[in-house]
């Protein structure tokens, strides 16, 4: 496990410094998606964790680390997701700024969470381009600094305790899955789980409409997302260069799943789970009951990651 | 706490009973609530209980007590609820036969439910009157044991595991909010909270649309329901001879909440704290944010009973 951009030992220092902030989330099981997936399953319920996801684990820790000096500049970060809300609350705790450059067109409810959070909402054109422009032009007036979403050292230690808790609560798992987007839960849970016990075989879950992991893997090159397309919409994102060369060589395998089988898994983990899980963490939930995973041999106890529970209850995808 | 149906020893046993088949729901806090509420809440999470609701600890502990000779007569009951589910599941697991008087107008979902669980489904004319009269039958024709919802003292013994264990898990808590229908949940954390500290205040929770238990409290004597009508489906029923005077003995206040403040605080339960609560579950979180709550003194920590997670999500309160 060298040659990477973390280390056990970063992830052990992240688990000491998130403690106390982040929460350690239970784990929870289910007969019913036991006995669909045809083995156990272990569910650990990051949509419990502060904001509702473990993007938080990463920017705790991202957050908390910065020296004195660093952090009285404040942070920035362009998100409309998970990772803006988890930065804000972050920089928060911590008493620092915390810039948040969001597109135009992020729902209402999106930005009432980061401004909840106490983060300062700066709008931007919904481009790529528009976004890395009003980011540099914060930095450039604040000294803020930039808190990248997933390909980032800190953010991929703190994700990785993720893994760490759940090895503790569950030391018996064969496999952990977990969805892949960006890829800093994945590498993050590759750099603990393998550096806790090499058996431990890794899995990532991906959108069948967004599979860049999926691509990259077979090509064994990084291959860029080209107009991803899916529910899942905290998986749109391309694999980074920190996170790609754990994925290519811890990964065992990337399940794709179909957009029916997202939305199948994510009403059956709410119904009979009674977990309340957003599209991307019903992806890896859906791994586990697709042909290809359920014909694994030497897999009996199975961590599923639940990565978070960010969801419009105003419409359910089923609905 | 005597002359009660039901002793802290008895709930002591139960636990013992239950403890490797029912779990030991975690607990969830949310920053939001808290704030919201004005004071720390920590929600024992028993939708996430089998068949997603404390129900099953009673039935559990009921059917494992039963003598060999009175189990293999196998167990009945009629309800279209919670309990329905519970009692199929804890007969299956003791491998006896479980007979659920149901209402023909029961919906399929929940039929479905305890045909899952292994219960055999016995249709009646949607009256108190057939329930009876069939639920007499099927007790002739087989020979099963009666197990009710909650008038029982295996079942309110059962039901107060819940209390043994939050306050395992939080020693310091002030008080304990749970909702009351038939009363067995309350009636057995009653025994066990005050059992085990007479200072922690139990309070019950109830719709205003089904408030025969802040009837009985304010008149002093044990009020039937009359024509409840409410969101929350499974507090519709009346206090029952052996939880009422636990309820008038040592709950300190029955607080009321409107339908409107039963949603608001279901939505607020999903959006914020993840939690996937049902109607009823909600009736004790908005308790907890009602201004007669709010403004007790002497409350820093309190924990809240999430009672079941079994949710129609075809259609949502709030849609």
């Amino acid at each position: 496990m060298s040659n990477y951009a973390v280390s056990l030992a970063d992830v052990r220092r992240a688990a000491e410094r998130i403690a106390g902030k982040a929460h350690r989330t239970p784990v929870a099981t289910c007969a019913t998606l036991d006995r669909l997936a045809g083995r156990q399953l272990f569910f650990k319920c990051e949509h419990l964790q502060k904001v509702g996801a473990f993007k938080f684990r990463g920017a705790c820790n991202a957050v908390d680390k910065l020296s004195e000096e660093e952090a009285a500049r404040g942070v920035v970060t362009h998100s409309s997701g998970n990772h803006a809300q988890a930065l804000a609350l972050a920089a928060k705790l911590r008493g620092i700024a915390a810039h948040i450059v969001m597109p135009s067109t992020a729902s209402p409810v999106k930005k009432r969470a980061v401004a909840d959070y106490g983060g300062r909402i700066v709008e931007c054109a919904p481009t790529l381009a528009a976004r890395e422009e009003v980011t540099a032009k914060v930095q450039a007036e604040t000294g803020a600094l930039l808190i990248p979403p997933y390909n980032h050292p800190d953010i991929i230690a703190g994700q990785g305790t993720v893994a760490l808790e759940l090895l503790e609560q569950f030391p018996g798992l064969d496999a952990i899955v977990a969805p892949v987007g960006g890829g800093g839960l994945v590498a993050g849970i590759c750099i603990a789980a393998k550096g806790i016990n090499p058996r431990v075989r890794i899995f990532a879950a991906e959108p069948l409409g967004a599979d860049d992991a999926a691509r990259s893997k077979a090509a064994g090159e990084l291959l860029p997302q080209t107009g991803p397309k899916t529910i899942a919409d905290g998986l749109l994102t391309s694999l980074g260069e920190l996170t790609w060369p754990l994925v290519r060589d811890h990964v065992e395998d990337v399940i794709t799943v179909t957009e029916d089988e997202i939305i199948q898994a994510m009403r059956l983990a709410w119904e009979r789970a009674k977990l309340l899980i957003e599209p991307s963490s019903a992806v890896a939930v859906a791994a586990t009951l697709a042909p290809r995973f359920r014909g694994l041999i030497d897999l009996r106890r199975v961590g599923v990651v639940i990565s978070g529970g960010n969801v419009n209850l105003d419409k359910l995808p089923w609905q």
